[in-house]
């Protein structure tokens, strides 16, 4: 699984040595679909900071369809100036020439730096090793295959403990949704830290495939919150080849790749950097899913909440607390009115004190925290993370 | 130094078996000052879960000028219904009536309970042990003194190591200001965290003193936030004595009030949970004065930044991705303008890479991190501290 998956795609990852590790850094994913049905979107950060490589790809699909992707670990290629953007370019140029040499089929021809996007990931305002970049791109795409998928999830991974992978099937088996997906901080909307690529070989319009995009990115990558920092190069690209000549119908699309989505939003969280519960907030009976949402975020961006329940203790005071700073007019409730369950156990009923917090076990990985507003019929969920010993050392200690 | 400071008041701070250690949790401040020339005004949380005393103190100063505050550690009182609010009330009231039958001398006569402020900090959503709270109450009546103020100023700390108290004279000694505030976690704006008691023997009329105090806290003590989170019981209370018999110039006046506020919210921040450096984030060149707040709260809210500090790296690159969240609307600047430096390292000069980031050394407890926006003539400079092993223990290993 992974995003060769789906028919009509090939991708490999390399170690080009941009890691000091030797770790593999370098991944290419291609679209071999037949020109006419080949489709792209992409959602990315709104960081006013947007790496060079977020810029690029930006204007590659205000212009074309791009059929390639190139995606390096071990540096962002953010806020690196006009030699970044520079960067930027020449490794879609670099990549579009090889690829067009190395693919004898017609798929490619006229393949121009246009046609590739560029993805990186890593230290903010290091100037990227070209040299060793260049000659990555060139061994990846030597290396192309169509079981190269995990490789190239792999190969974009920085801190992450492992590839985040994701593989479904659709319409009886009609078509496939695979796709792969790096992050571990800064995992905070919107996007989340992050770099995914997901591929179908569904036959999509590439009309409708960027609202669909955004719409299933909205509901999944953007429900997770691990530390609230939103990065300078988060991206989410998806790549449909049409090689399965099976044009499913748009809303059964758009709940498939949603759900893809989802698997790999939980794998992002689960794989949050030290963290050792993962807690599902639910909102509901808030006015607006907006209100909802903005309750919960509040509550997943509280350090002592998030350390209280690395801690195992129930303290429903901090939750309560982080609550009461969302403004009125962003979420209309009655503070006498509230309910607070966690892991099922009601400890405050009406605004006040319910059940003994001793009764909360919050021993094992999963938690859910569940508030009723009772103001209004909408409702939300986020998935963030504990604050732990290993995120501050993680962040502490080393330089990402 | 301390509340007792100024002429006019006397203080005591006594162990009540609050705090289940023995150490001392309750206070009780009171103005002796002319009846005439008595002045009290106050400054809460803007939480929405308002702890009852907080409401309490609310209903007593749209009333009556308050001349007695009580104070409590050990439980907050916060999140705890109709109960929370009479055992408020019934604190005022208890000491009210012993404060009256210990005062032989005129200046308290016809105290009811809504003379009596209450503040109360610690452990959100437990009851307050009310028979251990109203004997402590009487307890500190019975040995408030001119000298009481160091340990008033003891009786309110919760995580705090030391207690942390203000004494200025100004006007050549014609008058003087003391105060004492606690408060460790949970610093963050609007308040932090926090209790504050801040006395004065000048004579400053009632009028004046509510919007004078507000924008004195509004310039130190909403400009500290150290983990993002706001209490539920913040409070900043303004005493009044006249006893000095000296009417300052009320701009002078506003001057030494904002400096007693500011040292206090230095000694706040500097004593913040499990902090190893004090960050100085000063953002300039910005449109308003909002603005360069937004800017700094944004970097001053970030995990990320803040266990680099911690870590002793200049990681600008979370920095300046943290700048980059604050929307356009909100803070307008051209990203590739705005300057960086750490500790006086010109990290980031017109939006690209500039000195070694090697350069910058963050031994030192003291961090400043200090940015132009290069798009306006407003400043504002805000105080945090790094992300720590220490606040994790503590605040994940302990019920606070």
């Amino acid at each position: 699984m992974s995003v060769t998956s789906p028919q009509g795609f090939r991708a490999a990852g390399v170690a080009a040595g941009i890691k000091a590790s030797g770790a593999l850094d370098v991944a290419v994913v291609v679209n071999d679909g037949p020109p006419d049905r080949r489709a792209a979107a992409a959602v990315f950060t709104p960081n006013r900071f947007a790496a060079a490589p977020v810029v690029w790809c930006r204007s590659v699909l205000a212009q074309t369809v791009p059929v390639a992707v190139v995606l390096n670990s071990g540096g962002a290629n953010a806020c690196t100036g006009a030699r970044g953007t520079a960067d930027a370019a020449a490794t879609a140029e670099h990549a579009a020439q090889a690829l067009t040499s190395a693919t004898p089929e017609a798929s490619l021809d006229g393949l121009g730096r246009n046609g590739v996007l560029v993805c990186s990931t890593g230290l903010i305002g290091e100037h990227l090793p070209m040299a060793s970049l260049l000659a990555g791109v060139s061994d990846a795409i030597g290396h192309l295959s169509e079981e190269g998928g995990e490789q190239a999830a792999r190969a974009i991974m920085t801190t992450d403990t492992r590839p985040k992978t994701v593989e479904l099937t659709a319409a009886g088996g009609r078509y496939t949704i695979g796709g792969m997906a790096k992050g571990a901080g800064m995992l905070a909307p919107a996007l989340a830290t992050m770099l995914a690529v997901i591929t179908t070989d569904a036959v999509v319009a590439q009309s409708s495939l960027g609202p669909m995009l955004a719409r299933a990115v909205d509901a999944t990558f953007n429900r997770i919150d691990s530390d609230g920092c939103q990065s300078t190069n988060d991206t989410v690209i998806l790549l449909a080849s049409g090689a399965s000549g099976h044009a499913p119908d748009p809303r059964e699309f758009e709940e498939a790749l949603t759900d893809a989505c989802a698997d790999l939003a939980r794998e992002l969280i689960a794989d949050a950097e030290g963290a050792e519960h993962d807690i599902a907030i639910a909102v509901r009976g808030a006015t607006t899913q907006t209100a909802a949402l903005e309750v919960a975020r509040a509550i997943a961006r509280s350090n002592l909440v998030k350390t209280a329940i690395y801690g195992r203790d129930p303290n429903w005071g901090r939750i309560l607390s982080q609550v009461g700073t969302v403004p009125e007019a962003t979420a209309p409730f009655d503070p006498t009115a509230i309910d607070l369950a966690i892991n099922g156990v009601p400890l405050v009923t009406a605004g006040a004190p319910d059940a003994e917090r001793s009764q909360v076990d919050l021993s094992a990985r999963d938690v859910a925290i569940d508030i009723d507003l009772h103001a209004g019929p909408a409702e939300a969920t986020l998935l963030t993370n504990d604050l732990t010993h290993g995120y501050v050392e993680e962040n502490s200690a080393y330089s990402t």
